[in-house]
């Protein structure tokens, strides 16, 4: 069979992080990342969750934008909605993702890589990057790469304040 | 025909909101977005234009330099010059994306696909996301997708100072 | 030869430029940009160089990152380390992208294309692009773009803290 030419498409996402003591859990790059067990408080406010509607996945809120727009389907907010009352409300990324590519499947589109560049200080993505791309690789179906850096102490990821993530996916249709 | 291996490219703009009373028309991913009929003054300042040489498109910048880097043919400076007396000046950012296809017919290539990630507070570019997609569909000849966010009330885009926009971009030689 | 469906991978890199009077090069793009003669004070301190424990070139490693993770070979920490005793401590980002390339070599890969958004306020990369765009593909093997752009003086890029890069690439698997 001749490969079709790929379609590109291009996604970015940023959160803020909850305020320390919110208990918010802290879901990224489709994993759940829980406060180390014997973490004190300064420890343990490095795992406060990101705010969203859903659960704050910027990775993988990325990564879904991205494939959307390879496929020409919209984006995150017309598929998901915005707000408390949104489909997507309380959703974690990897089945948000699940949802996005059966929508692709839906219209003849079929992923063939995609790859998410995570900005900011915390969680340390590096420590678990082998498990972050099977989740999200899973929930794709395709391989899915994940990389990440910080911005050196500028600007909002720099400070702490959020976490941002920019992604590019590629499609074929059927 | 076997289809060739694409080349990829990779855009990034940004620019300021121009000051409130400025009266500079407001264009972003390919449209005009006129003040709503009955709007109050703050409702107008939300309407406020995009400080550029050109319209300020940063949607169409970015898919600009998109396209112009997946063909190894410089990017909107070269082609176009910085500054009020620059060839670009004045221009919309559809046809600033009209001459780029141009340039690159002339060379030899075809852009096969591209797709922008919009960044900011306003305009809410999901209210006229298919009416933007092919408006920049139109000007460059294929697909071109767009997804919108928000930067959560953080950095420069979050505080609506400006707004950015990340493209990408794929292309064949004939 | 059927030509293979390329994958993609995406990077993003920040550093913060030095402090005026470091004395430290500056690197972007593959290229050195010396001070130039007879600059005064303030002029020399547009080159003050960038800090990060290689030569600091965000331009080469938004390139690593894209090029690693459209391989699925992880990112920069993994294959260089972090830190002043890291295996790429001191290294040029050129040299690090050509190792870059032998590690994706030896797993199989060949990168088809790239390209790279530089945003800051300088140094002004169009005034070389042309010799930046030559010194990355010789160092990747295959054609790497470069464009530039400013945030407008919004952001930590803006405000001439330091500069960003963000850049896509593909690549073949044999």
């Amino acid at each position: 069979m001749i490969p079709a030419t790929p379609m590109i498409g291009q996604g970015f996402d940023a959160h803020r992080f909850a305020e320390p003591g919110s208990g918010r859990p802290l879901w990224l790059a489709g994993l759940f990342w829980p406060v180390p067990e014997g973490a004190d408080a300064v420890q343990a406010a490095r795992y406060e969750g990101i705010e969203g509607d859903s659960d704050g996945d910027v990775a993988a809120h990325a990564l879904i934008d991205a494939l959307l727009s390879a496929a020409g389907l919209g984006d995150i907010g017309s598929l998901f909605g915005v707000g408390a009352d949104a489909h997507g409300a309380g959703m974690h990324g990897t089945d948000m993702l699940r949802e996005t590519v059966a929508h692709l499947t839906e219209h003849g589109f079929t992923p063939v890589s995609a790859s998410v560049a995570v900005i900011g200080n915390r969680p340390k993505i590096g420590t678990r990057r082998a498990e972050a791309e099977t989740a999200l690789s899973e929930a794709v179906g395709c391989r899915v790469s994940v990389t990440a850096t910080t911005t050196d102490r500028m600007g909002f990821t720099g400070r702490g304040e959020g976490v941002a993530a920019i992604a590019n996916a590629l499609v074929v249709r059927d």
